[in-house]
Order: C-alpha cells, then structure tokens, then sequence
C-alpha cells in the first residue's frame, strides 16, 4: 500500500465538479458533484442521532435499495435537517435533476447536505448548481481538490487522502474527500466523507468493510461531543480496476479493508486536526485495557473532555483532568495502576506513575504540548486491550465560531 | 416552608468559621469548618467517579460507620485527588486535629477538598488552619456566609440558602451552602455542598431523603460535562428543633423532603447559574415525554451541549442544535412532533412547531436570550413524563479560567 496525490478522483473513472450556487455563502464554491463513467456499488453509514437530515433518509434508501449508484451531489451551508417532508422532496428533486443531466436513474443519485439545521434548500438554485456541475466535471487531481473544498463550512482546510494497494495483481486505488469541523462526535456526524475506489468489490464485502472500519476511525473522533444530524461516510466502488471480484474472507479483503482504513483514519484525523478554533490535533491511545470496549470508553472519554481540551489549548500538563475524565468514562480501572505519558515532535514525558504524579520538567512538558500534534498515551496495566481516539484543543476560535454561527 | 436569610448557621445549634490557610490561595480565606453543639446524624452521596478524591473515601467511612457526626473541615485551593495513601493520611490528619481541638472523635470529623488535582496538600498549614477555625466559629448567619466564601475556588459568588418548615409543631430550619463553578457535572463534581438542618430524623430517614432528591438537583447540572474526582453532598441533623423523630413513609417525611428539595434546587441552580465564564443559567425543561428517564437522558443532553450552549453565549436562538442534541440522547422520539419554546424576563416565543421552525421574531428571540435566565421547554408530545436540568451558557470566559487554570 502506498499513499498517493489526490481524493476522489484518484481511482479510475472518477470524476468531479465544485460549483458557486449562492446556497447560502457568497464569492465561494459550495456545491460539489462526484460522478463515475460507470455504475458502482455503494456502501454507507449514516448518523445515529434520531433527528436525521432529510439526504441521510435519501442515501440510507440508495444505498439500501439500489443495486448501483452513479452519482453524489453535495451542497454546503444548509444541512436540510429538521425540514419535514418538504426537505425530503428536495432530496428527491436534486437527484431527479442530476439523474436528468447526467443520463442515470435518480434512484442511482446519492445527495448530502451541511450547515445551518432547520433551513430550507433554496432548490431552484440547487439545480441552477447542478447544471454547472455536470458542465465542468472531469477526472483531474484539482477537480476532486475543488470538490473538497467546495463541501468545507467552518473547515480552515480541505480533507483528502488517496492511496494504491496491489490487489490480485492489478492497482486498486482508494480515495477520499471529507468535511467537519463543528457538530463532530460522529456516531455513525455534520460529518461528510465521500471515499471512491476502483476496486472490484461485492456489495456486501463493501458494506462490511466500511461499517467494521468507521468503529476504529470516525467513530473515534470528536470535536465538541455534538453528534450531528447529517454524518454521513458514502463509499463507491466502480470496478475499473478489473482485479478479481474481493469478497469477505480472503486475503484480498483484508488487503482492501487495510487500504480503505488507511484512507478512513486519515481523513478521521484531518477532521479532528481541523476543528473548530483548534490549534492542535489530541492524539489519546489507551492501552493495557482489560478490554477493547474499556479502551474505546476511556480514550474517547479523554477527548471529549472540556477541560482537558483546554488544558491542552492552555500547553498546560494538568493530567489530574485526564484521570478525571477517564473515571468518569464508565470504565472500571484501578486509578492507582495508571501511567501517563505526553507526547510529541518535542519528545515524550512519563507524566503519572501508578496514578501519581512522576518527577518531571513542567518547561518540558509545556514544550510538547505546544506542538501541532499532541499525544496522550495512557497505560492502564490491566490486559492487552487497546483503542486510540482523536480530538483537539478547545480555544477561544471555537466559542467565536459557535456563539454566532447563523449570523 | 419559607425562605430565610443564611446557610449552614440557620439551623439551631449549627457553627461556622473561615480562616486564610495560604492552602494555595494568598491574600483570601481558603478553609472553612462547620461545627455542631451536639452530635449529628449525617447523611452523604458522593462521586461516581472511578477516581475518587482522598476525602470522598474518608468521608464515605464515616457516614456508613460513624453513628454521629459533629464537624467538617474544608479546604479550598488544591482537590487532594490521586495523592496515594499520602492524601488518605492527610485527611485522617485533619481529623484527629479537629477532633483534638474539638474536643470530639477523630471519626465525628468529615474533610472537604476542592481545587487542582495531583498536589499534596501542606498538612502543616491544615493543622494550623484547624486551630484558627475552632478559635472564631461562631453560630452567626455572617459565619455562614464568610465559609461559603472560602470553598469558592473559581467560583465569583457565594452559595448559600435557608428555609423552614413546620413538623410537628415545631419549626425546623435547613440551611447550606455549595461551591462549584468548572467540572461540574455531578454524578453522584468539584462540586461540594454542605447542608445543616436542626431536624430530629433518623439516619435511614436523612439518606432517603438526600438521595433520592440528588438525583433531581445537583445531578441534573451540568457546567462542562466533566464529573469530578470530588463531589460530595453531606447533610448533618442535630435534632435540636425538638420535632418527633422523621421516619420514612411519613407526612413529616414529606415535609422534610420537601424542604430539604427547596434547599439543594436552589443551591444547584446557583452552581449552574455561576459555571466558569457563565452569564447565564440555562434551564430546559422536557415535558410530555415517555418517561422519567427519557425526559432526563432529553434535558441532560441539551444542556451539555457545547453547541447550545455557545449559542446561548451569543443570544442565536439557534434551536437546530437543541433539536440534534434531543436526538443524540439516547432517548427515542419523534422529532416531527416536538414544539420548543424560549422564555426568559423577556417574553416567550414558540420557536419551533412540531419540529419544524415556527414562524417568530429573531429580533424578539434575541431580547429572550439576552437574560441572565433563560428557559427552554420542549414539549416531545409523546406523554406524561417531565425533566428538569440547569446548565450555563459557554463562552470565552470559559477558555479563559481552564487554558490555565493551575498557574
């Protein structure tokens, strides 16, 4: 496996579009289209939040009803959540356009929406939008980049990772565009991320491989603890690769599930890395857990917590905060086992020994947690379970964004 | 019932003193002791934590083994929280000092801590702190207040209050005082409160009463979502009002229970109303739910939500997050039956219709959500069952105290 330039349109007969619509920004792109030259199978997970977006209810009927999907048409600024029926009539009425322009059946049109909850779609300009996507689509490298751009709300960057795996001696390549920033706690969140392959993949290898997948990688972020109305993680795979058909099992599948997990966790830790007023990416791997699901609680627990988000925002080492929240995290442990260590491309540091605070330099310790990448590994000493789980510091940028977001 | 001026002295019998400890803090008090002229019977709910702070495990061994009670010693400045065997030998320490000089068993003394966690305390100037305390207690209302004002640590108000209730024939009074303000989300936090009541009760009775009641009030706030090491609610009854003896299953009992309710809502509402960088208290009440538990798993999340809370900070009524945080609670609803009001000073509005907006004034919204408090009511429409939590808005306050609390 090796990582390569670009996102969507890395694997064969992928193309892109990102359009200028007036959704709701203006002077920017905010509509994006992936489209492939032939039918995919698709797989997708979809938010847990009971107040779904009306394109969640959309896809999670494509990916579930439609043999083959074709397309996905993404609009920015407007989640089309809380929107009723009408909302959902839009869902239709953009795939219906698409599927119009671009020769395919609606049925075969995948649609996903982000930003302000409990607005309606201005649908006129949507499919105003559409017909310059499908003008402009192509399958360079800076298409894909646009498209990533495009789909961005309070992001500062686009997210995209590509990377080759050799597969019954044919490249298969596996590509990915994500967005989030705000509202991140994704439970299969406003978590967007569309991953292309050429892969040739049954629909129920894909399916399996995406759902086992998104537990390690974008279940394990947070931003704010918010479980968006709209996450949604959308995986095509058209076949143009003409490797032998990967079903569940074989070495081939294991091969394929690695490859798509390196693209997962990329683009997980880039939404992380990305939230809102973040300076810094919070790496938390708990290891020597007595089990997987201790491991997940404790880590996760450690990145949603406020006050250690600030303490990292603040370059403080107040690891008293990171004790706190793994006893609170619904985790059995005994606190007088752990130990501690902050880490980053300033050096590493035993911070807690046996639940205790270790001898070591505070100037040090607020040298690595100055860095763009801080990392927390804490060893409960209680089995060989493990889980790592990413977030980021919480800063005076986030409360600027959120305290007036819709103005 | 009706409310009197004071808090932990209001009740008869009942000693309060402060002394400067220079525990952490320079140049304020920072210990506090309350004291009874007879013995109590007391009762205590504590942390969930897994972490638990050295006094929460003393004070745990003497609610369950000591048959009475006649003093607490706190401390505010450092939490005494994962410091080993070390800080479980300081708090026996503190209590053999006051029971010294109290002239009572060391094992009738209950310690309280609140501050940063991992330190040592300087047991040295804790004992000589004890000595200034017993010198000036006093059974004034002004020797309640100036100890509600040592616990405080970020807090930027004392929290006190008192009531009294008729019980047979006699006028019994409960008063208290709290602290808390960063990492409070109790879950029976640093939040600590101390209640005082010259009630005759039995000790089954007085546990009862104080858990069953915690449960709608101090755990029904939430400042950060952070559940501290330190929580701990202890009431202490010294019987010198003279009534019968409460006993459970009473009319008396609920009398009591009634008047002890009034006393921690209200001091809970006032730790949510004073949360770090808070400006104001946000309550939301669930009505029309399932049940108890969805109505509380409803008003918990929505006032958790960091999303809600920074645009309470902004006065957006954006309800988009209130609706996404019902629906990440874990509770089961139908989101297209939900009506939402905002009420505060102000006005109120319906802000949302069976879950779609309603069409109100943002201006007017605005003006609602400019109070110092300000009221959510969702009405789920699908019962009988109603919840009540108090939280805080999140704003730049916040980062302000927790990016560099401990220097």
């Amino acid at each position: 496996m090796k990582e390569i330039q670009g996102g969507v349109t890395a694997a064969k007969g992928f193309e892109a579009a990102s359009a200028a619509a007036e959704i709701k920004y203006k002077d920017r792109t905010d509509m994006a289209m992936i489209y492939s030259q032939v039918p995919c199978r698709a797989a997708g997970t979809f938010t847990t939040n009971v107040v779904k977006a009306a394109p969640v209810k959309w896809d999670q009927n494509v990916v579930k009803n439609s043999e083959y999907v074709q397309a996905v048409v993404v609009n920015s600024g407007i989640a089309n959540a809380c929107t009723g029926t009408e909302g959902y009539d839009y869902c239709k009425t953009t795939a219906e356009k698409a599927g119009e322009v671009l020769h395919i059946p609606a049925e075969a049109v995948l649609v996903g929406s982000t930003g302000v909850i409990g607005m309606q779609l201005p649908i006129e300009r949507i499919c105003v939008g559409i017909d310059k996507l499908a003008a402009v689509k192509s399958d360079t490298i800076a298409a894909g980049t646009d498209a990533a751009k495009a789909i961005m709300t309070t992001d500062t960057c686009k997210k995209e990772l590509a990377v080759t795996v050799e597969i019954s001696g044919k490249t298969v390549t596996i590509g990915g565009m994500a967005k989030g920033s705000g509202m991140i706690h994704p439970n299969m969140c406003t978590m967007l991320s569309f991953v292309t392959t050429d892969a040739v993949i049954s629909k129920a290898a894909l399916q399996k491989a995406l759902s086992e997948d998104v537990k390690d990688t974008y279940n394990m972020i947070s931003v704010d603890g918010d479980t968006s109305t709209n996450d949604t993680v959308l995986v095509l795979a058209n076949g143009m690769a003409e490797n032998e058909e990967i079903v569940e099992g074989t070495e081939d599948y294991a091969r394929f599930a690695e490859a798509l997990h390196a693209v997962n966790v990329g683009l997980a830790k880039m939404i992380a890395g990305d939230g809102e007023g973040a300076t810094a990416l919070f790496e938390v791997n708990v290891v020597g857990a007595e089990t997987k699901e201790q491991a997940v609680l404790l880590s996760k627990s450690v990145v949603c917590s406020n006050l250690t988000k600030t303490a990292i925002a603040g370059h403080d080492a107040n690891w008293g905060r990171i004790l706190c929240a793994m006893g609170y995290s619904g985790a059995q442990f005994d606190p007088e086992k752990v130990d501690l260590y902050l880490e980053s491309a300033a050096g590493k540091l035993k911070i807690v020994e046996n639940g205790r605070a270790a001898s070591y330099s505070e100037e040090k310790a607020t040298e690595i947690l100055s860095q763009p990448v801080v990392i927390a590994t804490a060893d409960m000493k209680m089995g060989d379970a493990k889980a790592t789980a990413w977030g980021c510091d919480l800063t005076h940028g986030y409360i600027d964004i959120n305290a007036d977001y819709r103005s």
